[in-house]
């Protein structure tokens, strides 16, 4: 077992050097002065290319050969051999200079989609995301792959999904939830959310975030909440998850939604015991699997009437002005379904279908059938068709999200899965703790958390997805959890 | 310059490694939650481990040794590697285990003294201390000195010092001193401080504080002010320098001579270029000349009469309450002259009398001449002999700094060698920049850091601090600048 240990050993020093570059990266995205930059982005540099060789040496080779198939490992080292060794192998395949001359290309290429997106002018991205996309190909074949080269970069987000299962899920999802959009927006009655109009201080904003934080028993004694421009959650070492937020003067309760989407990421990388993620199984099951922990904590919790009733008087006692909205008030307030342009702002009904447009011209761009050129109108039109809407600009268009300006193709769908997931699990959470809305009504969410906890966060990434959605629901993900989810509080609300 | 080049960047990447450990410890100072704390020290050990192997090894041992005497050096880098060089042998020279059991035993030791001070109990502390003592000895004979073995330790903190040329400071200096306090005291009207009595609101304390740094011309886009239990400051990097803050609310100036305090600092840092900070010269001449810019901007700015001419303004906006304050009265109350026992509340005039202390002990236990268990006694009587106060308990007597417990002895003298930098560099100050009050008094600081700017703090460590205040003052290190300047301001003050 010598080998285990130093094995072991070796991932703990990575992680530290992880570690210390989670805080150089919280510290630039919160409290780093102007002038600190650009000594940071070097010294972010080079404790990431020390990981990162870490990550691809040798020496780690050896102990992952040496550890394959060997007797007497645990589930939890089995599992770290498997997940280490899959990520081993797939930056060894990539050639060092090739990889170098992305790194390279994949800067400019941010660049230019920012300007690009700054000017709604889509040319001056074009050439650096065709670049991007033939990365992203040429990539995809030393990854493998079986079926469709998209595979091979979905793999990195969703480990073992694949473009004929998303397409299963998808489509079926697609043609109930058009429909159902139709429907309400065209015979139901949206809420009324005026009450919500008006100005409310920052200060207090910040404020109610921070008790419905502690409402999900997210922990401060691990973990904090500071202001941020794009609000993320970070795990800095075990026993320290940060949130950050943002606050908007206009709109008192879209931090609060943000606080609760990244507290339920927080509580997620805060459930994985350290001995989980110093083995580097503290990801999380997938991407996938993360987002189901935020959006079921935003959405199926904090969209709720339940969560509303109880948590209606911390909302009074921060904003006096709101002493006339009810619980039901509030609750409605912040349902409106209204098919917009940005992905970011979307609803929970619409939302999916924002990816979905996404996922089409991800699969288009990869099988060939698509042209890079021709992405902004297939982009509008696809828009139309899914969600009734077209943008103006591409700024609004298909220049609107990051992610495909890195290099990010695949990733889209685990926004979706994520809602899925989160049906999915919730459906169950209800059959096994029946008195929920009660708990959650009467201000305890710990049921909640605990049943999470001992079925998703402990494991961390020691099962793959599709075998975890499986083991703790008894079924294979299935998107009827989620079409159920919003009829069921849809249709009533929108009086249909 | 093959090995020029090598040398700066093998620096260079010393120097990205201490940033992240700069960042890591500033975090755990200000806001790290609690479940982080244990975790974040392996990060800062492995880090920190690691910048110190790059600091002893072979690879920049052949490096100096290449560089050392050769020609076409700037004036910059020849400073490099002396300093570098001296470091480098230094460390060298202590024998790896002993050194490893010193920092095992240090951490005992600051943990022994921790107890030891809750308690008043110096039994508790005594066989640590004595350990303490022992190493600093042994480490003495490792580094070598010529007359004392005191010198090889002071040397660390105040290049090229030494106990016989401290003496030669230390002796006029108290034979003036303690007569001049017994004056004040017994002969002297004391200012009136009451109108600083009652409650002032931290929130308010801080903007005050922020106030005045910005008074300094300290720009926040190369740094930040943090809340934090004991007040410091940190380079992160060449452009960021943070300081950190604590405010009392009964206590309603102290924050604010902290901040001035910690701005000098900070200014000293931000004003060193960053190619000499990552020659390895970013650390100032000394940490003597590191204090006489914090000192200068807390006493001989913030508690001059100019100053508050300027800052009565913001004091009264910030703290209505003040309203019937004048400029004087702000002057006189921040002013008080008071024995006592604890060296960091010690105002300008006694504080060289607790270092003096501090000093004479230090000789005794390093010569020989005083053993670990009489050290207490020693302390209360030659406090009582300087300051004519005797400590009622250890706490507030022997065991009240932290420094001998972590094995740091002859530190001390840097903080009198500081006040005693800033009267004589004022003194230089006022001859360059005759107006200095009135442009003070006009709100107008940067005559005054421009002038510390250009002859102290561009030149980083390239000179040694002896030969750096002769260069900039025309003469050696003198008390008598420091006795002037108290005399001018105490006796007119305290009506003699």
């Amino acid at each position: 077992m010598e080998t285990l240990a130093l094995y072991e050993k070796y991932l703990r020093e990575i992680s530290k050097l992880n570690s210390a570059v989670a805080l150089l990266v919280w510290d630039q995205r919160t409290y780093i002065p102007k002038g600190g930059h650009e000594a940071r982005a070097e010294v972010v540099g080079k404790l990431s290319t020390m990981a990162f060789e870490m990550a691809i040496s040798d020496e780690l080779g050896g102990y992952l050969e040496a550890l394959e198939g060997q007797d007497g490992l645990s589930e939890a080292q089995r599992a770290s051999v498997r997940v280490v060794g899959k990520q081993y192998r797939r930056t060894k395949a990539i050639p060092p200079a090739l990889f170098e001359q992305y790194v390279i290309d994949r800067s400019k290429s941010e660049a230019a989609w920012e300007e690009a997106k700054e000017n709604g002018d889509f040319a001056l991205f074009e050439p650096h995301l065709t670049k991007m996309v033939d990365y992203a190909k040429k990539f995809a074949e030393y990854y493998g792959y079986e079926d469709c080269a998209y595979d091979a970069l979905v793999d990195e987000f969703e480990p073992g999904m694949t473009c004929r299962e998303l397409k299963t899920i998808i489509e079926p999802l697609r043609e109930k939830l058009v429909p159902l959009l139709r429907r309400l927006t065209e015979d139901g009655t949206a809420p009324d959310n005026r009450l919500l109009a008006g100005s409310f201080p920052l200060d207090k904003q910040r404020e109610l975030s921070l008790r419905a934080l502690r409402t999900m028993n997210y922990d401060f004694n691990h973990g904090r909440m500071d202001d941020t421009v794009h609000p993320f959650t970070i795990g800095i070492a075990p026993g320290d998850v940060r949130v950050t937020n943002r606050f908007i003067e206009t709109m008192p309760l879209s931090g609060l939604m943000g606080a609760m989407h990244e507290g339920g990421h927080a509580l997620y990388d805060l459930g994985m015991p350290a001995e989980i993620q110093y083995l580097g199984l503290g990801n999380g099951a997938s991407f996938g699997f993360h987002e189901s922990q935020s959006r079921m904590w935003e959405n199926m919790v904090g969209r709720s009437l339940p969560f509303w009733k109880m948590f209606r008087r911390e909302v009074v006692d921060v904003f006096p002005q709101l002493s006339s909205a009810t619980a039901e008030d509030l609750y409605r307030a912040v349902n409106v379904v209204k098919p917009s342009l940005i992905r970011v702002e979307a609803d929970e009904v619409t939302y999916n279908l924002h990816i979905m447009v996404r996922f089409e011209l991800e699969q288009a761009l990869f099988d060939g059938s698509l042209a890079v050129a021709d992405l902004p109108e297939a982009w509008n039109s696809t828009m139309e068709e899914y969600l009734g809407v077209r943008p103006a600009s591409n700024a609004e268009g298909v220049l609107q999200d990051v992610h495909w300006s890195g290099g990010m193709f695949g990733y889209f769908p685990s926004y979706m899965l994520g809602n899925l997931y989160a049906a999915q699990l919730f459906a169950a959470i209800r059959r096994d703790i029946p008195d929920l809305d009660s708990r959650i009504a009467g201000g305890d969410t710990k049921p909640l958390l605990d049943w999470t906890r001992d079925k998703i966060h402990l494991v961390g990434q020691i099962y793959e997805p599709a075998d975890l959605i499986r083991k703790v629901t008894d079924e294979p993900l299935s998107p009827s959890y989620f079409l159920d989810y919003i009829e069921a509080k849809y249709f009533p609300m929108y009086g249909l």
